[in-house]
């Protein structure tokens, strides 16, 4: 094949007007001068959705926004590759685009869009070293991450992609209501996971992300997704499944369900569970910790003798990405603010025997949070 | 969802016996050892798989396959993703694994399995900056790419990876000789895509990595997909097709088809593009160098007045990745060697008229090269 782009296509006019896109470059730049940055080079990825509205993905060729803290900003792509730059913001909002071919260098077009004095550069986390390497090496610099810039922008979501969030919620929810009508004792997880599909897609989401049907033992295993075990009478099942929702906003969500009636033990367990979820949601709020917030839900279940079954953080931002920042994770400091979006699934597991996992997607509001998701946060029988 | 991993789990088996593993590691530490490096990092990606047969796709949470220049290699992965690699061939070949939880430093884990005394050391180029800034900020040094090396490995292919691009070859032969069965006048691209796609998996693919139907004008972009369009009688159609098959190295393989009769000029320009892709396979043996390879298709294109037509490079190098080293490119002055696989497809593109691209997927032998892909050349009929 001709192409360096070996994934689908993606559809067009998933994106916001255009204004929007030129004040988020007018303020990636502003974040970049006071980080004291001399520009930010920022390649394919949701770092360049969020920026421009394009959805490119190239490896070998390499494309990129170049944002000087002074001056303007460019795109260096190349040629072969403009067509899909046409769906961008980019025309709209007057940023020209330097292409290249094959043999010419375009990390020399880089340095030059940068400017004049170039001291220290962001790059995009999402750069491989393919192209950062020979940047690095033509600016003869250390490259340092962009990421403190652009968080600070995508970590604090505006109103339209709140209004993008809760409809991709509204999205997945639908899809929960229906989960229990397909989770019935000798059906496979990968059955289940079919109609998930269906209803995601009709629900109005561009593609299934990601679909994590966990019965059983299988649902002990965080990393688990879909297998071909057949369910069983008794089995509790964890449902977690997402993806984006036109512009490019992701849903998130994951319910546990038992199939007839549960272990008394494992009902108790999962309620302390959804307690331990509820108490990150109480937590979060601005001015806290995103640290506070996972230590809330891992209190309730240290409490009842469950801190070893809770094997992960308690949850990730969201947005054009499925996890960016911010994390909500022991150790990070980061004081959350107003608009920030992440999951709250604190999860248990028993290794050979089952887990449980309750998450929703909050939105941190003037005063407390937001859950884009309604459905309710028991163990749901399914029959 | 708790996983960082967003794209679909791949079956297990899919690799060779151990000691192929074991021996290409061996190998990657003694090229790095006579370049000059004091070791490699390897994250996910297609060198990962190369080297210890390991399938893991992670992105926020680093894994690494870390072979010092002198000692033992060793893998710092998160624990939550061990079940990943457990597919691998890490454990037969004897290579521990070092993981980490959330708050640990994996870099500091690298830097320890690097050894003592690090001087330069390479990294894979799918390295995202997101790991590559901080783990060069520990080291204290400015990565290098590890791509010289592993290319040097990954470029020549063994006999099993030979025999395993002509399972590819067949397989996707078999889904062209198809084609012209689904090529209709009033059908869309998009369906004959869809019956493409079924015949790829029924021929052993595992996926339909890439479907490009391109019909009249739309034959004209190289980076055309697939869309609505309507074929109509008379229409040129190019056809770019192919993916893995197991244990993953993949087809890729063009032809042209028209609908009923062709323009008589068009049909011409077809037979010298035929022409120019027999001159470069001809011209592709050891000794020689890429872009003479590139240049013999250039130049027979060139003399019937189409230089200006053929926008894009001859061919890439293909195995586990659809698109590696060697690139058959102008300006590209490596020296062909027995073993090395890549695509031969130059192609003309007249822009809102038509198009055309014919490729083979050829293996250079001791004297010249064989092509994988058997199908004749020349415009096909479909009616």
């Amino acid at each position: 094949m001709t192409a360096s782009e070996d994934r689908p296509s993606h559809s067009s006019s998933q994106r916001f007007p255009a204004s929007v896109y030129a004040d988020r470059v007018a303020r990636a730049a502003t974040l970049a001068a006071d980080a004291g940055l001399s520009g930010l080079v920022v390649t394919p990825g949701p770092d360049l959705r969020y920026l421009v509205g394009a959805q490119v993905d190239t490896f070998e060729r390499i494309t990129a926004l170049v944002i000087p803290a002074v001056g303007d900003p460019a795109v260096v792509a190349p040629r072969m590759e403009l067509a899909a730059l046409r769906d961008s913001a980019l025309a709209e909002i007057g940023v020209p685009i330097r292409d290249w071919v094959d043999g010419d260098d375009p990390y020399a077009l880089i340095t030059d869009a940068l400017g004049s004095g170039i001291g220290r550069v962001g790059v995009s986390d999402a750069m491989p070293t393919l192209h950062s390497v020979p940047l690095a090496d033509r600016l003869d610099i250390r490259l340092e991450l962009a990421t403190a810039v652009l968080r600070e922008l995508r970590m604090i979501k505006d109103a339209s992609e709140i209004e993008a969030l809760r409809r991709a919620g509204a999205a997945i929810d639908a899809v929960h209501r229906q989960v229990p009508g397909w989770l019935r004792a000798g059906r496979t997880e990968r059955e289940v996971a079919a109609d998930i599909e269906s209803a995601m897609l009709v629900a109005g989401h561009t593609r299934a992300e990601f679909i994590i049907v966990g019965s059983g033992p299988n649902g002990a295993d965080p990393h688990h997704e879909v297998s071909d075990r057949v369910i069983e009478r008794g089995d509790i099942v964890v449902v977690d499944i997402g993806g984006p929702v036109a512009p490019g906003y992701n849903s998130d969500c994951t319910r546990t369900y038992v199939v007839g009636e549960p272990d008394t033990k494992a009902a108790r367990e999962i309620e302390i569970l959804r307690q331990a979820q509820q108490a990150a949601v109480d937590a979060a709020r601005p001015g806290v910790t995103a640290e506070s917030v996972d230590a809330a839900a891992r209190d309730v279940l240290a409490a009842a003798g469950l801190a070893e079954a809770f094997v992960h953080r308690t949850g990730h931002g969201i947005g054009l990405s499925v996890h960016e920042e911010p994390y909500i994770v022991a150790g990070n400091d980061l004081v959350l603010r107003e608009g920030m979006a992440f999951s709250i699934e604190p999860g248990i597991y028993f290794p050979g025997a089952w887990g449980a996992r309750i998450e929703d997607i909050v939105i941190v509001t003037a005063d407390g949070c937001e859950s884009v998701n309604r459905t309710s946060h028991g163990l749901f029988s399914a029959h």
